[in-house]
């Protein structure tokens, strides 16, 4: 496992738009795909009602992209662990600095809701599967 | 979005082998990409000492595999709900099942702790991405 450098994760984050967010539900973790943007290093996604906007605001979340290639068994994953907050209205910087960008939502239905992600820390890894 | 019928999700587990974890660590989700295989409606992982290993055991996890089609905007994931425990060396039959796979770890190096994960839910679910 190679460590990958913080400000790889951060160009890693931008350069992608599909990851999955961990969400805690009274001590269960639960894992949900998403597309999000980054704006500065605020990790962005819009949600309608449902687990994520329940539970997400106010609490730690994980989020998370990688990428493996089978054929060659080479892979690298970002991790964010960070703070979650409903960035649809309210009038703080970070929420502010969500509403810069738009993601596109993953599945057709109006997300009028957006979730703000502020990063407590961000690791990356590469990992080579053994043949 | 469209669920995906229990026993379908069952059959997608089975045809895998490349998820994540979510596992939390002092009310802190993390989620690892990990290689795995199915024992009966028993996911199972292999694993050193770590994160996980600390964490997962006697915990509730979530597990979680996914696939989207950049080009055709069409996706789906499929998300376990579990009990995690240290199924390396234990007599009782959720560890027996278990053993009876080898997933092939992700990454090289000694990987000598089996995790399975006893599930409480599965759930699934198609997306199409709006365009």
């Amino acid at each position: 496992l190679d460590e990958i450098p913080e400000s790889e994760c951060w160009e890693i984050l931008k350069r992608h738009r599909l990851g999955r967010i961990a969400v805690v539900v009274d001590g269960q973790p639960e894992i949900f795909p998403v597309n999000y943007a980054m704006s500065g290093r605020i990790v962005t996604l819009r949600t309608g009602r449902g687990t994520k906007l329940s539970n997400a605001p106010m609490s730690k979340v994980a989020f998370e992209i990688d990428e493996y290639d089978a054929a060659t068994g080479v892979g690298w994953s970002v991790l964010v662990k960070g703070l979650a907050q409903d960035a649809t209205e309210s009038f703080d910087d970070v929420s502010w600095e969500a509403r810069r960008v738009l993601p596109r939502p993953l599945a057709p239905g109006w997300r009028e809701h957006r979730i703000a992600i502020s990063p407590g820390e961000v690791t990356g890894r590469r990992f080579r599967s053994s043949s």
